[in-house]
């Protein structure tokens, strides 16, 4: 079925690429296609978008000088094709592994890659600082943003544009408008977007005028006259490109995103204007791959699959994204103050179901966590219980609502927090490990971790009848499994022990739990007893553990995030407030950017598998 | 002067001003505006944007059945004429004062508050949280969120007016357009509020059509039908309203905003409409009082001053705004690879001069933290020297930014928080006393805060040259003075020894270190020698600090931050981490919001003034 990519094969430099003609372009694109599917289909990864932008990555790299013309690709998970034309061809068998290619451009990786990217929207803000600094260097390369019709939703872009807008700097926003983000896209942005798609209807109307008009006798002609200069302020103020004219920009297009001849005119076109311009591509996620046509969501971001069938060959498990919203499901019966929020992430965050048993109760607010956090804190200061569910990373983008909105006024939101600790393969961007240090600041907070699945549904339940700002983390995956009894119902504050031992006490958190529980049965083995700790609760975090480590006067806490500011902290600052002595060791994430790589080995190379922390736990306590 | 105030004195609820007809809601007007003269140039406050919201206020309570009805102001600066018609009249001799009526809208003070504000760009999302609320509860009262042209930068207002126009809630939005925000507007949008401005030019544009096509005989009238058929076309799509129409609301507008009964009429129409609805009044800021009307920067937030002449009766003194923007200007001179970028605070940060003398190198992006560190990031990446200056509370807008743009890929750009620690009298949302923890646990960035004016000059030269993301943070006010030689060159990491001792160690950062050491003189004369750090750098932490704590055997740390996750904690985080024992007392701001009051008054209540500090001291080191 995959056929040789002859021209692909040929393809060493960019300049090679500049000297083909269209149609070795199209077979081309069709080589890079199957190399996607190749790859993608081993690796997993973003398959859709990159399906989606293989004519316009090949268009911007025939029609501009890169590395010295600069493309910054928002979000940047469809940069695969951008790899493969550039020097990294080869590499895609090791997309997102550990030691291999990243998911996202990494200026360490290739001088191709003029920005790193990750979260969405940022794309505009960074190319006009980009465009403003050649400007000052007295330099005249070209600066290429493409951001996606979901990304533009987000409010950093917006800002960009209003700012981009209102100045005189040289640069191309490339609107990559495939009718969708992560989710289906939403929002009065969509509403404009759909507008602009069929924007050849005005033309048509004023050709029917033009029609109508030409049979009067006589003045025929003058009246075509007064409708020329009416149609000029129409083409200049009517046609629904009027948002982006109106901030400042020059609008070109709609082009289809999947014409390389059309592409590469309209770039030409752009790159001898002067001032900011927009093109508008309208391109189709999963271009090419009738399953991910037919499904794009699926696509969207993939495990490994079977590329003839489309069939996942992952076994797809429970995981914590499902129980979380089954979970919400029965509270939602049981109560109807439950409505739940999130941000372009209903599948990922498992709230699909929520979403069709009560359309009335979600809200799906597109890129836009800030705006989910006040419409959050407006519904619950208005009585209901609002449960936001958004991943770890892209909380950092709703620090400052989660405290000014939420926290200030003590309103009962609960923000859930998918794809806690680390993520794995996305690598730096995505790692949640940043956010019990930085919640945990925040006054009139509470923050708890479940150890398994059945503990995230028991911290719902408590969550939703607090009413009080709460966080309930939990990792991405599956619940990894505690051979032991829950000793006590869960209580605000109240942490509980899981085994009792008198030789050392490990404290652990969320996911590590599990970890903690077993490394003590190998210790034991060994005639180390320790005593295994739930903590549970992070915020009020519980005093009696204090009496544990007082007990045994050796202490190690365990958990899935980074040690500044984190848990291990928390419970180091509790010893110094109170009596007890002591150092205590505290596992977590170092204080660095942790690349990608699978969660397991992430976990082996910073010390926080089982043998590396039973190895630290007998250290800590030497028998003898 | 001051009038008696016979209408206003007369009105103690709001169903009295429903009462009055139109004349007298005009003298009202003119009584508000002295009550607020006489009450601010007492206390200080914002004095322009409340001038300029006095007639839409009354109105605003005039048509709607407030509190039932919710208005959500945003930033919540311009809500002393609320307050003064919902029963606080006769305390705005308190504003702002420790235990008085706060300058913003607290929902603890007032029924009729009905949501807390401070930060800017809220309160879209805030009233569409609330509409969709009583929605799902079945009630039918009204909600109106009012907004700055201003804070309509801000993405977060962005991202709710996508979600709000993709909604059929109802709902008002009130544009208050006064064609500035703290400093003069910028961006996209200013220009198609300024087209918005003067629509009537398009009508005029329309009826000269009508005249010329009227003296065509016989098809004059066809003519006619056609441009009405046109004009109908451009009515809904040419004015430039349609970005707030293409976004889904209905708008209406422009209306003068001093005209009460013009503001009443469109009031009542949109309280009649359904889904989202957006008025946009034109107001002037500063409205009624001619220097605030001349010069509404300087009266945006003011400290007391002389009403008949408008002088301010403080002394300004210099301050550590104006040192960075002094020192930015030089350092500026002598490399020209120094740009500055500030989020619509221009003045406040002390970068006017900057901006005069080098308008190509300075970038105002209005209210848009997240998109000011992105174009830093752009610049950055492409070899410049970007210097951020914005408030700490503000910073948290831009976490992610800070984390995901600038931090990952280590870029080289200086962020500069002004307004660090405690601000006094703007309260818990502007307080800035989170940074330091919340900045700290970023990997690849390093931390400073300087003892005094001239080590902020030594910290920005070091910061420009270390090629890494640097914050420099400094607080609001002038520098205490500290009567001690400086007893090292400033190197990164490198704390200072400003007095030998052997007692204890106290350790203070930034604007602590002048009480560390007036503390540790009055200690000595107690016969206890305190040896006094500068610890200059949090991030990275000198382990030389740890020498002294080692040699004393006693520590003490400050610093106006909290406690959580700040100064203090990395200090005994890096205690544990080494073999020394002990504990230390960490003083800072504990795990609540501060609420307003003077920076002095607020420093006694939390234990962090001269004599509190020097009473801990005591206490830690018992002579005897």
């Amino acid at each position: 079925m995959l056929k040789m990519a002859q021209i692909l094969d040929r393809i060493k430099k960019i300049k090679e690429l500049k000297a083909l003609n269209y149609r070795e372009k199209k077979i081309l694109a069709d080589e890079i296609r199957n190399k996607l599917l190749e790859s993608v289909s081993k690796t997993g990864g973003h398959l859709a978008s990159n399906l989606g932008v293989v004519e316009l990555t090949i268009a911007l790299h025939s029609v501009f000088d890169t590395p010295k013309d600069k493309i910054i690709w928002d979000v940047g998970h469809q940069t695969y094709v951008h790899k493969i034309l550039t020097g990294r061809k080869d590499y895609m068998d090791t997309l997102r592994q550990l030691n291999g290619i990243a998911g996202f451009p990494k200026t360490s990786e290739s001088e191709y890659d003029s920005f790193n990217t990750g979260h969405s929207s940022t794309s505009i803000s960074v190319a006009l600082g980009m465009s403003k600094a050649r400007d000052l260097k007295g330099e005249d390369n070209n600066i290429i943003a493409v951001i996606g019709d979901g990304a533009l939703t987000g409010g950093m872009a917006f800002e960009a544009l209003n700012d981009t807008g209102a100045s005189d700097t040289k640069m191309i926003v490339i609107l990559n408008d495939n009718e969708m983000s992560i989710s289906k896209n939403v929002g009065g942005i969509s509403a404009i977007l759909t507008k602009l798609r069929t924007r050849k209807i005005y033309t048509k109307s004023n050709r029917w005028i033009k029609q109508i008009t030409l049979k009067i006798p006589f003045l025929g002609k003058f009246i075509i006259a007064i409708v020329r200069k009416i149609k000029d302020m129409i083409k200049q103020l009517i046609i629904p490109n009027m948002i982006f004219e109106d901030l400042g920009f020059k609008y070109l297009g709609p082009v289809d995103g999947h014409d390389i001849e059309g592409l590469e005119q309209i770039l030409n076109k752009a790159k001898e204007m002067t001032g900011p311009v927009l093109i508008h591509a309208i391109t189709k996620k999963g271009k090419g791959y009738l399953p991910a046509e037919q499904n794009p969501d699926k696509f969207h971001s993939t495990s490994k699959f079977d590329v003839r069938t489309g069939e996942s060959l992952t076994k797809k498990c429970r995981d914590y994204s499902s129980v979380f919203g089954e979970k919400l499901v029965e509270l939602a019966k049981k109560d109807k103050k439950v409505v739940a929020i999130t941000a372009a992430m209903c599948d990922g965050t498992g709230l699909t179901k929520f979403k069709k048993k009560f359309p009335d109760r979600f809200f799906d607010v597109a890129i836009a966590e800030q705006h989910a956090m006040g419409l959050a804190a407006g519904l619950a200061k208005e009585g209901l219980k609002p449960v936001v569910s958004i991943y770890s990373s892209f909380y950092q983008r709703a620090y400052d609502q989660i405290i000014h909105d939420i926290c200030i006024q003590k309103l009962p939101v609960v923000m859930c927090i998918d794809r806690a600790g680390i993520v794995g393969n996305d690598g730096e961007t995505h790692q949640g490990i940043f956010d019990l240090s930085f919640l945990s600041i925040i006054p009139n907070i509470t923050i708890m971790a479940p150890k398994d699945f059945h503990e995230l549904e028991e911290m719902m339940e408590l969550a939703i009848n607090l009413n009080e700002p709460v966080v309930i983390r939990y990792p991405k995956g599956t619940q990894e499994n505690i051979d032991c009894v829950q000793s006590s119902r869960l209580q605000k504050g109240k942490m509980e022990i899981l085994k009792e031992g008198t030789d050392l006490s490990i404290i652990a958190i969320g996911k590590m739990v599990s970890k903690a529980v077993n490394v003590a049965k190998e210790l034991e083995k060994e005639g180390i007893y320790a005593e295994v700790i739930n903590a549970r609760f992070l915020k009020p975090l519980d005093k009696d553990i204090l009496k544990s480590i007082d007990k045994t006067g050796h202490a190690i806490t365990i958990e899935d995030n980074v040690v500044k500011g984190g848990f291990g902290e928390n419970v180091l600052e509790l010893m110094n407030e109170s009596n007890i002595d002591g150092k205590i060791k505290i596992l977590g994430y170092p204080d660095k950017f942790i690349k990608h790589g699978s969660i397991d080995e992430i976990e082996r190379i910073y010390g926080l598998d089982e043998q590396s922390i039973k190895r630290v736990c007998a250290n800590l306590f030497c028998k003898n």
